[in-house]
């Protein structure tokens, strides 16, 4: 998954629910009242009860050669941002599809790099789309191997994992999911869904042209059951976290600069001219600070939070479970962070991180930055700004309300420049694929705990909004480390490790299409 | 002089006064009313009628060797910033005061660079104290000579300029004050007045440890009857600004941070994370955006413009000389400004800049400043910001009333480091110094504009207010380039350029020195 805006931006952790707000921030961010004490139970789908064994024992007897497809494609660099290998990568993914029997396998021309689109039609009554994303971040230094792209395989205490740039993000659970494609049709014959494949190229660079990517393809795939992107969701421990959605954002650059207003217009001036000019840095301080209360944690923008929608029952639902076993001090301990926002924990942090919508500083620069004393007033000063859209909030009415603010306050000379944005995408839990890979996760043991979305964010509304299908990302199978050194996939588990290793995870995929095709309808 | 805070900080350009402010920030910035309407009249004090033939023609007859003693001074390099060529420079300084005949000369050690002491006894009765700075800025890229410590000569519109780091920053006029010294001495046999030479190598760090090269001599500094520091004032066009003062500052880190009250407290965390985490850059725009009004021109903590105290009637007078000459117009394009706060220009302009404390943000980071998007909400937020303080603002009481502002608005969680701090420093117009220097200014048809004092800084309270003495910084000459490439001073005028040369610097010194001795007592 990406770390940037405009992209698919999922947050380390998984959190959310709340009830009351506090003291004197409550008029203005909503209390959330709950109709139900009900909890979501997991346990309580069925277990996938097929078996295909014919499949598992194609699985079993490829590993070696499964494997081999894993390190195929990270050694295949495609770093997006460098424009390094992006076009062998598109190809050596177009030809995997066209070597499993897809019928229609074609390059998607962009303004940026290539999408790839793949059909395997197999005369079957249901239809999956499987989004891919073909590309991977830049490699940083202080990786414990010497070469990202070799495809190494460790020996640690997890047992074999694949080490390599990609490994779990997101090469190594979409090539497991192609294995998996492999076994049915070399075992089967067919497949019991139709299957879409559509990748792009682009993701580590915020997906900017995905939506050309779908555009050609929009009324196929439009008609299809569901849409599915293969990732490993289990930690360490082997426990799964599956998310129904993400959050919307909005990211944008807000600069204040001298100009007919006042302020020096090209340069700084010297720093004991304050008395007669003014100071573009300060009205940038003043501009944001107008958006927040003084704790910086309720907006102060009007309606801002009227638009979000409230919490379902479904979705009370999902908190309530989510509650029962939230641990506010671990996660707090992960992050470095002492208490979270005005001390509150459970439900209502949960509440809070799924419903809130969110201004955030992302960086903010003016001046003279160096060691030392500079005494100068700077002619400008920028600060980058997302703000997180639950449901209901969006992006469109965010900028409208944010510019709304701004010129009722004055701040009309400042310049406001967005990045990206895009809404929040959800899919009900009770919708057949949702169910279907809670009851295939179930049956190898890894019941996950369900959330309702993401306080990250990523483009998601392209499935659940523009093709209007239910969406899940998801899947067995554990690895860490994506943006990071280090990134792995963990491959054959050690004993007594319960995080999958590649085996169950294709598998537990073979699973999943033919409990989709199982399904009854949408 | 120096740039940066904690030092010696002229604004580049000179300027200052207002009766009316606008709107509704006039409750709080102080509405000064003037009790006359007269002006200051420089051209009323006699030309300096003195005829010091002997010392003239001496001057006259070694004008190679003086300009070879300005070339020594900045041929030896003095980068205090790099502790370049510091104790060669404090040597040769001391060498020359040797020269010269100063009885006493004594390097001074500090907890930094050496001050260095002289004292010339002429057994005469008044005395003088010459403050010198031996040290220069680093050197910059992009000098159109190929070694600015060369000493070279180059030939321009404006005549024959030494071009060299220090020109005119301070060694030219300093060492054309030590060459009329020298006329005097070997034309006359002494002085008409005693001298102490008091010179430090840091005013480019700060002058952190200026106090301690005084401190041995302080009761004997005490005694005298002023303090000087020779300056070239004129520009291009000859004209002369003498400015009575300077307004003190403090400059101070203001820092927000993760902590026991919230916010990721070692590192970033996830952007997304906001609803649940305190943001230390949020915080940090709240409590700056706290201190000034929402134009940041007013600045909204109590009590900071009640100690300001009142135009004076001498300031009035010389604020109402300086308003009928004001020309905003250009001082703003000069600066690149298109007007001043609220639009204002003329004596209340003047005022503003004088009278007015600033709070001004010099610079600011947090966060990811670089291109695109990332999405981190940052564990800590800086900003560098400095107030100057106008006579009666000292800067003990700005910080404490910072500082019980910020607690009395619940930002006890941010850190403010002080960097540096010290008052203003004014002189009375009518000081004997004041007036000797600008009867020998007439004389040589540089009748200067004088200001009370500057919006810029310098820690000169060292002499009004440590010895408290009458000081002046200024003299004949033009120079330019201070801290920035191609610094030059004017030695030798074209046809038709009224700035003054060497010879006429040197005798309008040999001029002050025996005004000063002919002055009537203080």
């Amino acid at each position: 998954m990406g770390a940037t805006a405009g992209k698919w931006i999922l947050a380390p952790v998984l959190f959310l629910a709340s009830i009351a707000a506090t003291a004197a921030e409550a008029a203005k961010r909503p209390a959330w009242t709950f109709d139900t004490a009900e909890a979501f139970d997991a346990t309580a789908i069925p277990a996938y009860a097929g078996r295909h064994e014919a499949a598992y024992a194609y699985i079993d007897a490829h590993q070696p050669q499964h494997i081999a497809n894993l390190q195929r494609w990270v050694r295949q660099r495609s770093i997006s941002a460098q424009d390094d290998g992006i076009d062998d990568m598109a190809q050596l993914l177009a030809g995997d599809l066209t070597a499993l029997g897809f019928q229609e396998v074609e390059l998607v021309q962009t303004p940026g790099h290539p999408g790839v689109f793949g059909y395997y039609d197999a005369g079957a009554e249901k239809t999956l789309v499987v989004y891919m994303m073909y590309d991977v971040q830049p490699v940083e230094q202080n990786w414990q191997i010497s070469d990202p792209f070799a495809g190494t395989l460790v020996e640690n205490e997890l047992g074999t994992v694949l080490m390599a740039r990609g490994a779990t993000n997101q090469k190594g659970p979409q090539r497991a999911f192609l294995n998996a494609v492999e076994a049915i049709i070399r075992s089967e014959g067919t497949l019991p869904v139709n299957l879409y494949v559509v990748a792009e190229g682009e993701e580590e660079l915020g997906s900017p042209n995905f939506g050309a990517v779908l555009e050609p393809y929009l009324p196929r795939l439009r008609q299809a059951d569901g849409a599915f992107f293969p990732m490993n969701i289990q930690d360490r421990s082997g426990a799964a976290a599956l998310n129904l959605g993400v959050k919307g954002i909005i990211y944008f650059e807000l600069e204040a600069r001298g100009g007919d207003w006042g302020g020096p217009v090209d340069a700084e001036v010297h720093g004991s001219l304050k008395a007669l000019v003014d100071s573009p840095a300060l009205r940038l301080v003043q501009a944001i600070a107008s958006m927040t209360s003084a704790d910086g944690n309720t907006i102060e923008i009007p309606g801002y939070y009227d638009a979000v929608r409230a919490p379902t029952l479904d979705e009370q639902r999902l908190i309530n479970a989510l509650a029962a076993t939230q641990d506010d001090s671990a996660l707090q301990k992960a992050l470095g962070v002492r208490q979270w926002i005005d001390g509150i924990s459970g439900r209502q942090a949960l509440v809070r991180n799924l419903y809130d919508p969110t201004l955030n500083i992302n960086g903010i620069w003016s001046g003279y930055t160096g060691e030392g004393t500079k005494t100068i007033l700077p002619h400008k000063a920028t600060a980058k700004i997302d703000s997180r859209l639950p449901p209901g909030l969006e992006p469109d009415a965010a900028y409208r309300m944010i510019r709304a603010h701004l010129h009722a306050h004055g701040f009309d000379d400042l310049a406001l420049r967005p990045t990206s944005g895009y809404p929040a995408a959800a899919t009900q839990a009770d919708s057949p694929l949702v169910q279907a890979t809670i009851s295939v996760l179930n049956k190898y043991g890894a019941t996950p705990r369900v959330s309702p979305w993401l306080a990250g964010s990523a483009p998601f509304y392209q499935f659940t909004r523009t093709l209007g299908l239910p969406f899940v990302f998801g899947g067995l199978g554990h690895g860490s480390g994506a943006h990071a050194p280090n990134e792995y996939m963990l491959l054959r588990p050690a004993a007594g490790v319960r995080a999958a290793g590649l085996a169950d995870i294709e598998k537990s995929y073979v699973d999943l299409l033919h409990a989709l095709a199982a399904a009854r309808g949408e």
